[in-house]
């Protein structure tokens, strides 16, 4: 029988319970750290105090445009201050701020905006081509359009019904409500590339958006006032949560248009970058640019990486540059990175090869992240933690999507059995760190036999003149499935399908030997994702 | 009009929505970090996996002995491995962790034993006196007696009914359902020293000491696996919350049952201690430790201090062996420290006296605490942020207990006008840093003029023949109240009570100095809090 003398007069109130919010992470830096830069682009400079005032603006411009709780806002820009402003003043409004894929073509942004209802669409200019183009394409309500002019933007394109510095002057002296009124409140919409059939709009709250920015501070031991590039775009899931992870932190944000060594070398140099992230397109760009770049900076860098594991000549290459590499993995359904591959202290003493291959494990749950395991599909049975046999990954707790708006089926198929649902395969290890194998649509079935195009990559990865490479499964009249090798050769050096073939034979069991060998450059998404739908098309249109 | 598409079909579910717990930590360091020592006490070295095996056993035996949600587990010890354990295995059976203060009189500790309906109560045999004594006070139903066996405990007392050891063998393999099953469910209870009447039971939940946990992590800027020493009661506010600080950064707790200085610097080199917190008085013994003792750490370490400013002193003493010292403030209602004084980048080119004045002030918000003000006590209408008007600290949010067991008239009072009212009056300086000038119990109210004891404190202080000062009110035929000042002279020095009227004199307005001197040790508490009430009682019996 239990007692009930803690259920009595020990209630919630305003004074003990207050909802979970990265807007109350945003108003102590504009408190506390005021005259901190908050923001840096190109001539702009801004405080963390002059960040809220426009946020606090734009908020009341929203609201006194009719816009508020339950209202999408949606914003086609760049890495620039306008779309940083918006991480804060959207939900100050109540709203929920959906980021749109710059890269997308305009039958899909049409699509986005029309099932996210959008209320009001930011365009930075540069993208207005596109913006006009989906928004001709869109049926019934139009939103309110706002161009961002970017006087440093190339191709700026107008399409918007004002602009955004004259839209946050309408709101006046508009009384805000306290936002938000629950934690559990949509924050953030943001749709997944979906590699087949139309996007699901993954929501988020103020709950999981302020975990996981709290997360994304411990796991990256970060301190007070970083300096942070903006080498990961802002609308990939919220830039993983980093626009609230730096109001944690009071830290800088400098923008960046246009990720390449050159621009993001100068910037490292000329406002001391401590951190950045990015998909690991970026770290081959920073592990590869030229020796004078690369020589350029006097300082460390911390580089958190997710996508794909980060290729062990990568990672070495990164790490001889004096800078810090952390691998961590994650879906838009999970605010970006949720898991990460820790680092043990005696890690540092072995073999180059050896640490490559353990901190290319996508690793163990964040500190937010209430459950993670490796298990059978079907049952949700854990597998044994053998590093051997494979499973599906599921996430569990309070960084994971409330679900997918308008898409209950789908939100119940993602949740079955009261787990997230990741569809990544992976084993398990003994030490309990995760390591994906595959997707599961992208596991090769040969002969019976499951292969892990992973697997078959990783070796590929290992080849000196192999600088970039994908495995797909192609039918094949015997085994059903076969594996097929998608290769980039290292510019000056040439290799034939015979030699990459060979290659497999001598690191992998013949059965998992790709049987075709396509070379050149690897289709990949805008997140720098290979996209191995397409790599499946090909390989069945050149066989 | 809302609109309503977030409001349809995106509910809580068990693989979105967990309640927050630091038992959720505590599961994470014991599966990621399972090797890495967790406490270290004599001979006795237990790494984070063996401290889980032995809470879970703990739980189990709590659920053997019929304890669960809802019911009070109470502790009587040290700094010990064992007090340590029951911060995780007491909440882990669902029951409520009561820590009790080992200074304490029987009749005290009696009365929390009964107003709690502990079931359990763990003895440190080193206090087994005390209990036998408070458990032949108590009315009713007395709880089981546990006795934890320490063979390095002094003067050891066995007053159980079976020991510790033996104890969580009991639970065999009892399944334990997963704790909490909501947030909001107590993991703490905790009595106010209270300086009159009966102490009042601060009951505390699972989400704030998640919270609050994860608070210090980010106000101290913790890197994982700090080495911790238990230079703070974790009787006292649950050890500020550092045995979860410590499951979230997978750091080693070295216990401590003498708080002197050569067994903290002996730990501190042994061990390689990184962290430490304490009042004022550790502070103190570190800062004025033997010039050998303080040079004999070659490394740096962190020092949080709360319960008093720091005097200047002491903060430029700690500073020049090369410490560190964040001087932060809260109450057991807050979890312990709830504001800290977050150093400004530019306060390092300072001169020492304008420094430490400024590391003096009790500061900003936590992260997790969502309000803070200093307002009007009758109106709860902020003050001017102009550094000189005085007002009373307000609390708000997540960082604030649920209330006083059974105790709703208190419960009500405290949290009035939905803020928490705290009982401190100070002021507000423009930079949003909050100053403490007095309890409100303890401001002097002469001629009518309000006259802070802290302001006349921090001028004794600034005497270089003070090493220790405290003022009271003391009744006055004329004025209603005069100041009346106690000071205890350093070794060897001799001062009179002239020579600190007119030190007084020469640093403050007249009507402020103290108008009786009292010479000796000031009457602490066992957290280094000056007893007022006490020396109020000496200023009228020696008058």
């Amino acid at each position: 029988m239990a007692n009930d003398i803690y259920e009595r007069d020990l209630d919630r109130n305003p004074a003990n319970y207050q909802p979970l919010s990265p807007l109350s992470l945003f108003e102590r830096a504009a408190r506390v750290h005021p005259d901190h830069p908050a923001v840096l682009y190109g001539g702009v400079s801004r405080t963390w105090g002059e960040t809220h005032v426009r946020a606090v603006k734009l908020a009341r411009a929203l609201r006194a445009s009719g816009v508020g709780e339950g209202d999408t806002v949606a914003v086609l820009a760049g890495n620039i201050p306008e779309m940083f402003e918006a991480h804060f003043g959207v939900p100050m409004a109540g709203a929920v701020l959906n980021t749109i894929n710059t890269r997308l073509d305009a039958p899909v942004v049409a699509f986005i905006l029309q099932h996210g209802e959008a209320r009001v669409l930011f365009v930075d200019q540069v993208f207005g081509a596109l913006a006009r183009e989906a928004l001709a394409r869109m049926d019934g309500a139009l939103p309110l359009v706002v161009d961002i002019v970017d006087p440093g933007g190339e191709g700026n394109v107008g399409v918007g019904d004002t602009n955004y510095e004259e839209f946050i002057e309408r709101g006046g002296k508009i009384v805000l409500e306290p936002q938000p009124r629950d934690e559990w409140q949509a924050i953030g919409l943001g749709y997944t590339s979906g590699t087949t059939g139309n996007p699901k709009g993954v929501v988020t709250h103020h709950r999981g958006a302020f975990l996981g920015a709290v997360s994304n501070v411990l796991v990256w031991q970060m301190q007070r006032h970083p300096v942070y590039l903006w080498t990961l775009p802002m609308f990939h899931c919220n830039g993983w949560t980093f626009p609230w992870v730096l109001a944690a932190v009071a830290g800088t944000s400098v923008c960046l248009r246009n990720v390449n060594a050159p621009d993001i070398f100068a910037a490292i140099s000329r406002h001391g970058v401590t951190h950045l992230c990015g998909a690991p397109i970026v770290m081959s760009t920073i592990a590869n640019a030229p020796e004078a770049l690369r020589g350029s900076v006097g300082h460390r860098v911390e580089c958190m990486t997710a996508g794909a594991a980060p290729p062990a000549a990568v990672i070495q290459a990164i790490e001889e540059m004096g800078f810090g590499i952390t691998h961590v993995y994650g879906l838009t359904e999970t605010y970006g990175p949720a898991t990460t591959c820790e680092e043990k202290p005696h890690w540092a003493g072995l073999p180059a090869r050896e640490r490559s291959e353990l901190k290319a494990r996508q690793g163990v749950r964040y500190p937010m992240l209430e459950g993670l395991m490796v298990a059978n599909p079907d049952t949700l049975e854990p597998v044994p933690r053998d590093g051997k046999t494979i499973g599906e990954i599921f996430f569990r707790g309070n960084m994971v999507m409330s679900g997918y708006l308008k898409n209950p089926r789908a939100t119940e198929e993602a949740f079955r059995g009261g787990w997230f649902h990741s569809g990544d395969l992976a084993t398990w290890h003994p030490d309990d760190y995760v390591q994906i194998k595959d997707r599961s649509k992208d596991v090769i079935i040969s002969g019976g036999e499951n292969i892990s195009s992973i697997e078959i990559e990783n070796v590929l990865f290992r080849h000196p003149s192999i600088i970039d490479a994908a495995v797909v499964a192609m039918p094949h009249p015997k085994w059903g499935e076969t594996p097929c090798a998608f290769v980039t050769v290292r510019d000056g050096e040439s290799l034939g399908a015979a030699d990459v073939i060979a290659w497999c034979r001598d690191n992998l069991a013949h059965f998992k030997c790709p049987t075709r060998v396509i070379f050149g450059a690897i289709a990949k998404t805008s997140t720098g994702k290979v996209q191995k739908y397409k790599l499946r098309e090909q390989a069945v249109s050149s066989g």
